[in-house]
């Protein structure tokens, strides 16, 4: 985790604290089903949600300083909290393993960090929808390779973000649901010494599922997916910051990161307003990606378990969703407050002087009878006039005077075939298949 | 695509001909529905489709060829089946863009090769699921870390993998929605030049959900999310081959790849059978795996779209399918034939001259007044003469014979705690969870 | 290995014959010495090699055939060769194990493939001198964020891109010396059965170091280390083709990929031509770099050897390779062909209306005396017109006509400000350091 | 970067104080040298290094406040300083860019990292070969695919990892050089506004090569080569990791990882030692591996630069470093004191009744000339009852009781055959080679 790539509410997750309250929370609903169960006396989980009630501060430096003794982090924990409560403390914990409480804890970590996120998407997605609705015709030219192709609207590139990021909030609540399993199950995961009934209730309390087979672990798979639908966004996320920060080229200047306008530029450049957000936005969807490999290496654990899996997930764990949720929270910043330019976008798309019309004029010309070839021949001779003279020239001008061309085609058929909204006919169409 | 690594299917699939079979289908439904709606005369498609009822060879040479010249494959096939068809095919793909052929195929082929990877799932479901119920009571000793732990039992190891493929098989499922859409869009995706109605049409016919917002091409994000549900049932292959390769280990053997009773062994070493299917597999699991971080760097093209997706594809398009198939069938023979063998478990589970009972034993002290103190002191006395005779005493006769532990347990009280079947009384219960 | 993107002579490194001759040398090297050392007949080595001096044809069917019966590779090979050879063939092999040979061969393809793509870097960094020195002060403008900065001169781009592919050359040579190494130290690399005499001699003939100690195979640590490299020039490539793609959009336009004058251009639209090779080269970095964890997930055999590195090499040996020395090659003809634009980089440089010298006026004010408060003062509200003008308006002019300004600064020293050769005056020493 | 998996010393190069006094040190080395230029007075270095040699502390909290407001990490820096040295500060970073601050920083820290990482791999090596030396020639079983094959000596798996780190040690020098270059060539890299001098005194003082081509940034293929390096090594201590959580197994035993005399086993299991600093290396093999995709993926920055590589680096930057110095350092411990068991290792080689020396049989029965066949037919038929009696009955034995063998072989040539030394001839080359 790097705290300028942070927001609180998910770091707090992942702090000691969090954690800790959530392994209180897996042993005390444990101790409370053993007591149902007979198995311990009622009395243990009345004494724990006793103590729970009165808010206590969880103390993580005496935490720490037990474990350095005890060279075992969940004993330690179990210790402080019997130094705390008390007698009736030492009923915790009965029948179950570590494991039990850590994986059902990074399970828990895992769901509500899945919860933030699907916040952050819904944020997201709010701020595409207003904005894609707002540019719904506001037309620009399409770009294939880089090169202007035909006319769309700026509203399409933001409705095709908005399909993205919906299908990125699909992935994630199957994500979440595959994540969000409780088990406590025991060594080896027999339920030899503790009943299922327990890890029944557990997994009610804490809103997860019951792990169907775990082996003391749940299985590594699970985490795997994850951590690989993160990815898939953290990979959406950089889509759509290349694309603001090319639409920022200073050739291009059709949409700019927010700026204040009292803000100053870089010095005496005023043109100098640098899409910073958008390329750490880009660099922080190649860290969050960075997890996807590790995470899956960590599934093919040896027999019932082994330990390797663990200090790879103290880093991705909190650094994937931490920085993915920064990073949600940034492009939502960024899409909410970018500056759009349609004059630019006029003037760019003019820039080729009706060249990107060229195809309906041939088309035109073709239908009106004139030859395939002729009518290449006749496009062709203007289009080259035009682009000669980088745009100062325009195709319907020249087309006009061009008497073989007027020949098929009145003035007004040929103006006809360099109306932008010929092409935005369907708009209507994909908006509705997008937003409903 | 390496051929000893493929299977005739799947290969079959993604080969020239099928490719241009799609191509065929996309390009004929589309003509037929532009005839439907008045674009070009409905004897274009009927032309077509009455071509393709003959069942034409597809001449991949000559198409080829046609290529070689125009430098461009979609208007080569074109050519060709206009040869072939005649006059009629020159209504075809009208509107349309190179893109939405070829990323309309890709779906299909993808969709077609979830199809044949989710029966290669059940296959591999059903072989675990009968070795399984086999081995529901075979005991055999749980492994934390690779070092022995509490009894499992064989039946229980492969519940857990076939809970893993069934989730495999779910995410599978989703992936495969995600990525069976259907783009017939034309330039920059604004249907300008075609109506939506020619794709929801193809859609149709092609079994494909209609891409809401495409832009030219199919958005990436959808093939990055099913390339990394393939990389991650790679994973979980993984897991279950280095098991197998665990369990034959010369000192562990018991399991083993199938080995044909009639088999010579590597010259005369008869113990010198090798894993060297689950090895493989463990390779192949690598190769399906390195498709994952390409794929979601795909995601990102420029603007309406760029091509460098495009040789990426033609890689790990194949290559993933192709040996993921591969992969499953080769698993689910080694789970159907694996020889499994039960004395060996037994004899392995008591090598450890019964320590594996000793906290049963500790447990039982206390439970009978002893202290934990003593208790402790009690089990570990005996406990260090069985390690330290490497499994030629046993811990329970060493009980028997200790008086200060006899005061506490009888004979039978001990013998009790040495049970094995007290650590499958929750093995149904699993069974049912996973086999419902 | 997809054929559209393979070159001959490095596709023929990977084939079967290729492999097949490189068996047989390493065969026949060993035979020699051990009949030097007596082990075997020194008849039985001149049978090889008189056999081999008739140029025979490795008949590759026949030992696919052969291999169908013996279901292993090597002793297939080795039978071909007897039935070939005669009865002093029997002597081949002798105290050998199959990894000897595979494992050497692959050490022999892959440094042979290093040698190709050294060929490869060679004729690259002779394109891109030629040209950088073409363009030593071709000036243009210095892009930081995608935003206008300060000039450069195309040459100093092209000195970077070739001061880089210097080091992916020495990185190279370093992995091509990691890689060469020659193993024939038997079963589990003891030389029980072998003279270490042998290794020395085969590795000798074949232009091979000796692998101080081998276990059966050669360490993957240096396959690893040598698919990193590929790696690592491949997203050297993709920094290269990123820029000409950059270039060669249509409001950049100030380079693009050759296109030859009568080509036509896409259909009537003369501008669309779209930087098809260097997306193609993006994509196909992302594919080399596909193979660098695979390898690295390979170095971690099981003990002496396992064979779960063997598939994976299956695919990424070829595939890396043949794709790399296809890419550079793509590459260099991209470089060697590039159309280069300098009047539309000198029109590119002036949109900005000389925003671009606005710190060097800014400095030149303080400099003769003004604060700095005054002087930004000065500056901004000059240059935020030209800003507000979309570059109609000139800096200079307006400096010029500022009263304020020229009470510091003469016209002529204000002119002095916006020299380009001012940035220039450091290119012969960065050309010095890069070219020598 | 994760607390526990980090040591002081590295830690420590990667804190804001050991940032800053590194900024402050190219600040000062670079005005001292405009000094000498004539550029600002000679006063001004004299006063910065002045101040320096006070030892001032670094006041992180101030300098963060100030960029807080500042918005820019390098001026709140000089600001900071400015307050502290006073007037004569003002002429620091003149003609300087951030990234000639940032960059050259970071080449620092990363060539210190290298260093220290370098002193770790002495260490690795150290212990390596002081362990193989013990263990030179006490015979273990080799294996392959997990299945004995013949004799090795413990000494030559130790060898072997010398080699191995030995390598990594060459390729770390090698990225160090790569690495540690210094880059003051103020924006877009022209030197427009600074000597090329000062780059080469700042170098020079800092231990760096001059960049011979910076374009404002430090070209980042050289980053990718160093972190691909950090990843090689990583997986080689994966796999001594392996090769250590392999022998530790309970039923193969050979080696463990430390364990004090008096430390208490698992509660009552005194087999339950877990090899869990090796699984732990495992896992941080993955975590460092996990950088070097993103490291090459930043590569491909546009143009002269953009600062998208900027926050994957202080991610990886820290967490790569950090992390391989601590699992190097881990590694280390584990091979110095590793528990060594050569009875073990003596009793698993023969649990297989001398099977491993089959093939020397056949090899003296054939040299003694009996048929081919027949040699086979005669050890095969006894080595199958060893193989049935699960080592129960010794190879020996049986062949020195089959009067069809004795009839070809004496006791004493039997004997011979299944003399461990025969595969420990070579041990002394293996070790002249690795250690000279």
């Amino acid at each position: 985790m790097v705290p300028r790539y942070s927001r609180p509410a998910m770091t707090a997750l992942w702090e000691p604290e969090a954690k800790f309250r959530i392994w209180f929370e897996i042993e005390a609903h444990a101790t409370e089903k053993l007591g149902e169960l007979g198995v311990v006396p009622e009395s243990a989980g009345k004494a724990l949600w006793a103590w729970w009630a009165t808010d206590p501060k969880i103390d993580v430096e005496a935490i720490d300083a037990i474990e350095a003794v005890t060279k075992h982090d969940v004993i330690a924990f179990l210790t402080w909290v019997a130094d705390n409560v008390g007698d009736q403390a030492r009923f915790m914990h009965q029948g179950m393993t570590s494991s039990d409480v850590l994986d059902t804890t990074l399970a828990v970590q895992l769901a509500r960090s899945a919860d933030i996120l699907l916040e952050d998407l819904d944020r997201l997605l709010a701020a595409l929808k207003t904005r894609a609705q707002e540019h719904k015709f506001t037309p620009t030219i399409g770009r294939s390779h880089g090169i202007h192709a035909e006319p769309v609207t700026f509203g399409l590139k933001l409705a095709e973000a908005y399909a993205e990021f919906s299908r990125c909030r699909e992935r994630l609540v199957f994500a979440r649901r595959e994540i969000a399993t409780c088990a406590v199950s025991g060594a080896v995961g027999t339920f030899a010494n503790i009943d299922p009934a327990v890890e029944a209730h557990v997994a009610e309390r804490l809103g997860l599922a019951v792990e169907p087979v775990s082996t003391q672990v749940i299985p590594r798979d699970r985490h795997a997916m994850f951590f690989a639908v993160l990815a898939v966004i953290a990979s959406s996320i950089e889509r759509l910051a290349v694309e603001v920060r090319h639409l920022q080229r200073t050739e291009v200047l059709e949409a700019e990161e927010y700026f204040s306008p009292g803000q100053k530029g870089s010095s005496a450049m005023p043109h100098k307003r640098n899409p910073i957000l958008t390329e750490n936005l880009t660099g922080l969807a190649r860290v969050v990606r960075g997890a996807v490999v590790p995470a899956m290496e960590n599934v093919a654990l040896w027999h019932e378990r082994d330990i390797s899996h663990s200090s790879v997930e103290r880093f991705i764990g909190p650094d994937a969703c931490i920085t993915l949720d920064f990073a949600l929270a940034r492009l939502t910043g960024v899409v909410e407050k970018l500056l759009v330019y349609p004059e630019r976008m006029q003037k760019n798309m003019d820039r080729m002087g009706g060249l990107i019309h060229s195809q309906r004029v041939l088309l035109a010309l073709t239908q009106n009878g004139v030859s395939r070839e002729d009518a290449y021949r006749l496009v062709q001779r203007n289009a080259m006039k035009v682009w000669e003279s980088d745009g100062a020239l325009s195709l319907l001008d020249l087309l006009k005077a061009d008497d073989e061309v007027t020949a098929a085609l009145t003035h007004e058929q040929l103006e006809e075939r360099f109306d932008l909204d010929y092409h935005f006919k369907h708009v209507d169409t994909i908006f509705d298949r997008v937003f409903g």
